[in-house]
């Protein structure tokens, strides 16, 4: 058995984004900005209970412009408006305060603002995917106020078409944010079922990280990390949403989780759950982990020692112990019903599979899945 | 006790080094240049092992110039010439291959020639030591060829005056590299006692990064996995010079210290080691490496959690089985024999002491120390 840790073959890794972490790090916001011109974008929640005004004061007079009506899972209709609306304001900087569909607005209005004129059509670069990466762009500066997206440390943004059923995304080293500023105490206000929405795509990313066929020892010592904490904090924490302690922890997993795929990219269970979300509001979080368990079944049928040496660095006997243990965490959580309140039927689901396939992702999986695998994933997930 | 790992007050990770690694990385190394005009650092023993032809070759016809007798040690003065030599020549991507003189040659240049010219003097700017983080350079592709500097994924550099018995250390975000390019088999050519002595320094970089007052969990997190494959690699790596796989692990365990040590600098093992190679040439990994198990035991004395969670995370049940195991180590390896082939006696160190209070080096120690501290450190590590 070989532990992929030691398998030392070609490969890279690149993060350039400048991480700060720890309570009460909003502070070094200022000091981060400096003095140039900012647009904030928020959402209208963060304005309502007076974060934005304070994000606000806290740079005067720098903030140029603020955009708070980001909804989740960002539309490509919004963000073409918003281009128009900013393109002249002399922006330096973009400041993106929220979960990750904010991020992700910053992000790619960072990068066509910082487009050519002539080569600024958002839905076209949106349909190219890859940005180049001598695009100009304007620096993000990423406060994630919750702890699971991991965008605040990637090079890609996620944006949504609702009118045609499509997702798009964007990757490019231009998307990389110049700062990150993970402070925990942003994540307190978030609600419990946000919160464990949150917290289960950091979980989700970090096992995607590891049986990706990008996997290298640093995205593996990230994600290893990420779980040996997240794994042990998920359900303390939705029972305790008030402790700063394991706010603290799921922040540090979830940034540890960003990092590995960072690299990686996700895999299979990213994959399966774009269309959930299209078609029936999943939340994110919820849509991409309901199907690890089996996932990890599947996967593990074709181990070449990494899945194992994961299960031991996480205290399990075997590979067979964790699939047990997620099996349970799930159901103690209630997966499975609180997907089947979104959901109307897991045969509405089969319907969606050839949806499911999304390049760039299906592809990393370390197994190579068909449409009968996908079924057999959905039906060991939901039965 | 607490969990250093677990401790997650306000900290930072920076590091921007285009990372690749493996067997063959060579090979990218056009790639990576692409069309841009090349000043090829180098030692004269490659250029006598057809090394440097080969690289020519590769990048044929972008290298406009090669400095190939970059000495261990470089001292200002040499700098200075070079200095004069290149910069007319329009550089515009510095290759270093070599070890850590090397590199940090080529970083100390890629600093000088991008200063504006009233404000380039060298001497200067070492005196000064922080290089602003605005400074135009030329950027480095670094290409290590011995496995324990870490330098090229560390915005520091250390130059030496021989003739006032000085030592300058430059940092500053400017002196990252761009590129890493770590191929361990770029290694296999380095005789046994440069093999020891770069992985000492590697071994030395990740203790020093773990019991740093600049510790945070990531800089743990990469040190306790460099530590976790160099202390099970070196001596099996120096009884098989040949041997690719074990090549690969420490050159892998290099990497992940000198991420470490790229936030946390060294510690008071570095600090004691500089006057050893001033005034008496003790090779560096040698100098920083055989005070080790003192400083672990220093230390732990003063533990906050980190070293015991360090001797447990490496399969020892305490921090002094730890210190028992890195004193067999140093007996194996006959590393005070070794050193007192160079030093006259240890009174004759005890006279430097005064000289081993390294700035920013010997205060990041976990413990505060003092001219007895030290002093015992020495008498405990050579008696």
């Amino acid at each position: 058995m070989t532990d992929p840790r030691e398998r030392l073959g070609l490969w890279g890794f690149y993060n350039p984004v400048q991480v700060m972490f720890g309570n009460g790090t909003l502070e070094k916001l200022p000091e981060v900005v400096a003095k140039r011109r900012v647009l904030l974008v928020t959402t209208s929640g963060f304005t309502r209970r007076g974060v934005t005004s304070k994000v606000i004061q806290m740079l005067e007079p720098n903030v140029v412009h603020v955009l708070d009506d980001v909804r989740a899972n960002p539309d490509v209709s919004d963000l073409e408006d918003r281009e128009q609306t900013v393109r002249e304001l002399g922006i330096e900087v973009i400041v993106a305060l929220g979960g990750g569909s904010v991020i992700d607005t910053g992000k790619v209005l960072s990068a066509v603002i910082g487009l050519d004129r002539k080569d600024r059509r958002l839905r076209e670069r949106l349909g190219r995917g890859e940005l180049n990466e001598r695009d100009r762009r304007i620096p993000v500066v990423a406060l994630p106020t919750t702890a699971g997206t991991g965008s605040e440390v990637t090079p890609f943004a996620t944006v949504w078409e609702r009118r045609s059923k499509k997702k798009y995304s964007m990757s490019g080293r231009s998307l990389f944010p110049e700062t990150a500023i993970v402070d925990p105490l942003l994540t307190l206000s978030l609600p419990r079922e946000s919160t464990l929405a949150a917290a289960l795509d950091a979980v989700s990313q970090a096992f995607e990280a590891i049986w990706n066929r990008n996997a290298n020892p640093i995205t593996s010592l990230y994600a290893t990390e990420s779980l040996r904490i997240s794994l042990s904090t998920i359900e303390a924490l939705v029972e305790n949403l008030d402790a700063r302690e394991l706010r603290t922890k799921m922040a540090y997993a979830s940034l540890l989780a960003g990092l590995a795929i960072s690299h990686t990219r996700t895999a299979l269970a990213h994959s399966m759950s774009y269309p959930l979300t299209l078609h029936f509001g999943v939340p994110h979080g919820l849509a991409c982990s309901f199907s690890l368990p089996a996932i990890l079944e599947l996967n593990a049928r074709a181990d070449d020692g990494r899945l194992a040496k994961l299960a031991h660095a996480l205290g399990f006997l075997d590979t067979h112990a964790l699939v047990d243990h997620l099996d349970n965490l799930m159901h103690r959580l209630r997966i499975k019903e609180w997907l089947m309140e979104y959901v109307p039927s897991i045969q509405a689901l089969c319907t969606l599979i050839d949806e499911m396939f999304a390049p760039d992702r299906v592809t990393n999986n370390l197994v190579s899945v068909n449409h009968e695998t996908v079924e057999a994933v959905l039906r060991r997930s939901l039965s």
